[in-house]
């Protein structure tokens, strides 16, 4: 198994899943702001030219799609307890990890970190990065609304959805350095106390 | 168990695994284009503001995401075999459905249909078009050129990857009028001939 990342990036979090499995893997980085995710060899393993990849032994094409390799890695190693074994419970996991993955990380970050994707003109990036701010904070807030769990996400106990959380969450406090609301700010200083998450930060190279 | 929907929204993908499935629910229309989704009333069910939401009987917060409702109602009704049992297969159509959910929705359409979301200014509202119809060629594309299923997006079988698919190649064909890809035009083409979808589409007074 081998997983292809980027030091900080979105794939830090399927990083953390792996580590907390603790089987042997492989790590490959993809150098995303030299462009390497456009040159043939990557794209021969994921043509979407996106990080998380994880090349499964036996299987020709590499898995993509933080949910989708989230959900493999937990269903294929139910010793490592990281999903709820109840559907509805696993249901509200999904949930969770689709929110970050499919509205906080691209409405609120992606847009704050390539602004020329969200305008047309470079004199209108301050705006369209002062928005994204603002989607992060409302996003955030209804998060912390809506918390269902006590120290984790879901109430049955730590699972992949924490490691969703996690990276959203390092890049509001690490890269753009932003407060978090509390509960959010106390999910995030459980995540850095894991053994699994320092080991990540390490391995990337991020400060922890 | 209620669906909220908008007639003609990606919650039509939804509609038409209810309607696979086969079980009574209800159906909750909220009025998009008047802004229903923003009132009180509806943020008490889903406070993103977002259809689809599910309502389930005996929980007190309505189900969110499209690709979680997908997994809880194939995962619930076993024996209407929209999933895969396999644990590699079914990590395959989370990922065909996290493409359309993640990438091709917001990228390709939301950014055709509210342009002001993805630029300051109105006079740019044609170039933010244009870039997403050609994104929208390019995601289509990718999807044809690693097809791995023969009808149905995975060699399995039916399964609610397809009504993920379903409402993307809807939109371009349909709503937007642009030409599919020959094998995504063949697997809409399928798709129409489904009596659910043909009940969905009646349903929605969205034409056939
Ligand atoms: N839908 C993908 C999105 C992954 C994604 O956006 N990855 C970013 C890094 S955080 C990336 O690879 N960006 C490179 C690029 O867009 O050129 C997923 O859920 O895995
Ligand atoms: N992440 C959500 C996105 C759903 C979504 O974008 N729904 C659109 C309709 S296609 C919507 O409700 N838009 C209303 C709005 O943005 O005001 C999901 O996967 O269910």
């Amino acid at each position: 198994m081998k997983l292809y990342f980027a030091p900080g990036a979105c794939s830090m979090g399927i990083h953390v899943i792996l580590e907390e499995i603790g089987k042997p893997y492989e790590l490959a980085p993809v150098a995303l702001k030299e462009g390497a995710q456009h040159k043939p060899e990557f794209q021969a393993v994921n043509p979407k030219s996106k990080v998380p990849a994880l090349e499964l032994d036996g299987e020709g094409r590499a898995l993509t799609e933080w949910p989708a390799i989230a959900l493999y890695l937990a269903g294929s190693n139910p010793e490592a307890n990281l999903m709820p074994r109840d559907p509805a419970a696993q249901a509200r996991a999904l949930e969770a990890i689709d929110y970050v993955t499919g509205t906080i990380h691209p409405n609120a970050f992606t847009r704050q970190f390539r602004p020329g994707n969200f305008s047309v003109r470079e004199e209108d990036h301050p705006q369209v990065i002062e928005q994204a701010q603002q989607n992060a904070e409302k996003f955030f807030n209804l998060v912390e609304k809506n918390w269902a769990g006590d120290t984790w996400v879901l109430p049955e106990g730590y699972s992949v959805a924490d490691a969703a959380l996690f990276f959203v969450e390092y890049w509001q406090a690490k890269r753009v350095g932003k407060p978090l609301p509390p509960k959010l700010d106390r999910h995030l200083k459980a995540m850095l106390e894991r053994p699994a998450v320092k080991r990540v930060l390490e391995q990337e190279g991020m400060p922890a």
